[in-house]
């Protein structure tokens, strides 16, 4: 049996940016799983924007990870000893086991997947959290009708790839914000946008005034700041705006100031923050629907993959600096 | 017949605020009402603060008033002279007549009214638009449990007094913020809130943290600005916030950053600008409720009258200034 454990522990919080000191990677003694409990091999790591949050001292949404502790997160897994009555040696299982090769588990939140449908690491992208935060937002509070223009940001990232293509299935015009040439060519020609404005373009709004012609109807808003600002200002009446991250903040220490909050009155917008977690009744509708979707082509993924748990928090404080290019997993084993 | 109208045109579009230059006051000849019309004499012309978005060149949230127009405006009137099939001598109308003595009309948007039941300057304030804004938002958009905390600036004012009076008719704690000692002893004192905050108070802050112990459930927004920042640190999750004014911005030459826009998705709040006039299917229902609760009494009105088309500008002025209290209104005649 395995006996050594390698982890990664939040070592101290962040005042702004992460870095690499403020993680720990420790190496402990994994105890054998006892009755009821299940334990599981860790092969895929996912990294969110919303761990960042978990950092901090202060409120979130969601309960703050404690000074060394291990690093919360959604994992995909093999089952390699099971006291567990439902759980057996073999299962592959999607989880929030966090930042670390191995754990033990009573069985919360962990469900098994069909390992054959899709990809492993889809089950923590477009068929997990990040997929279902894009379908739920998208269609809950977005409500897109065909030709009506849906606009989001961090296009070619976990979540933006999927709203922009949920859209484009849905007979909307899809319009991504991305940082950087490849990632806008990628979104264009891979992902099948309408168009995709870099924000690294000293000229992005005149760019993105011409990709929006008839304005924007539902804005899924993941990044905030200037990119919001620009966005309010082509709102048309009655747009909906899903608001399920605000990226550009995370490692601000002084917030940005929204200055075209107006226009939520003029346009008499709807504007709904979420967090997809509250809203588990609609994950199976969800997962069926992105599954099916994935497993036809009709959503395509594209991942960064870090190797191995001493990279995740070079890749996590990349990610938060848009660094990646895609999903960005962690391989664990 | 009368044959002089005295009007108040839109003379110049205002940079920043408005200043009496930018109004005209002219007499010019009546007609007679051909077929289908009905002449009103406008016994009270209702200043709002919407009035000021329609004396922009850009686009609001509706059209705005052009050059050398007669200023638009929610009237009470009588019917003096009338080739209407439904209306006749004697009937007391509210209508949109703008800011005159006199006007013909084909009768789209005149609504008789019963003069006995209330007060006739009701209409165009707790019986009327702003009763209606008030009601609307506060019920169809905040949805306030009888418990919860419903925050509401302009507290004084014609939107607000009757926000803060409905949500305590509904068993919640009302606070208002106000500007002025005399305008929050009122509100206190006169119409029932639970508290109210000086906005001139330099520990504004720590008396609204006071006077929301439970936190804010939900924030009908009317004025936008530092109000908005430090209401929006004191949400509670899942709060709700309709949004139908942002007075403390019309008259900004460079808007206000909203730097607690974060609040919005952390407490996964919802938002929704409205504009009760595209909501006419709720009126009926709102006019008897606001009614019925002005008849009996437990709806307070608050009035500030100027008298006179002549000293209408100047009223205008002092309202957006905050320099009124209560519903501010001109008696014409």
């Amino acid at each position: 049996m395995t006996t050594k454990n390698k982890q990664v522990l939040l070592a101290a919080r962040p005042k702004g940016a992460p870095t690499e000191k403020d993680f720990r990677i420790v190496t402990t003694e994994l105890r054998d799983p006892e009755d009821g409990e299940v334990l599981v091999k860790n092969l895929f790591l996912s990294l969110d924007p919303y761990m960042r949050g978990r950092m901090n001292e202060g409120k979130s949404y969601a309960a703050r990870v404690e000074l060394d502790h291990v690093m919360v997160g959604a994992t995909v897994g093999e089952v390699i000893a099971s006291r567990h009555p439902k759980l057996k040696v073999g299962d592959v299982v999607v989880a929030y086991l966090g930042w670390q090769e191995y754990a033990l588990s009573k069985g919360e939140g962990v469900m098994k997947i069909d390992p054959g449908k899709v990809p492993l690491s889809a089950y923590l992208g477009a068929v997990g959290m990040p997929g279902v935060t894009a379908w739920y937002g998208l269609f809950d509070i977005g409500k897109p009708k065909a030709g009506e223009t849906v606009v989001v940001a961090a296009a070619s990232g976990a979540v933006g790839s999927v709203v922009g293509q949920l859209a484009k299935l849905r007979g909307c015009r899809a319009v991504g914000i991305a940082g950087g040439k490849d990632k806008c060519e990628h979104v264009v020609k891979e992902l099948g946008f309408d168009a995709c404005i870099d924000h690294r373009d000293k000229s992005m709004k005149d760019r993105f005034r011409e990709a929006t012609p008839n304005g924007v109807d539902v804005y899924f808003e993941n990044v905030g700041g200037e990119i919001l600002d620009m966005v309010l200002a082509r709102l048309n009446p009655f747009a909906r705006i899903p608001l399920c991250g605000l990226v550009s903040q995370y490692n601000a220490t002084e917030p940005y100031g929204v200055k075209n909050f107006g226009s939520l009155l003029t346009n008499r917008v709807t504007l709904q923050g979420f967090i997809v977690s509250e809203h588990m009744d609609r994950w199976p509708a969800a997962l069926a629907d992105l599954g099916g979707h994935v497993a036809g082509g009709r959503i395509k993924l594209r991942e960064s993959i870090a190797e191995g748990l001493d990279n995740a928090p070079a890749a996590f404080i990349g990610m938060l600096e848009g660094k990646n290019f895609g999903k960005q997993l962690v391989k664990i084993a």
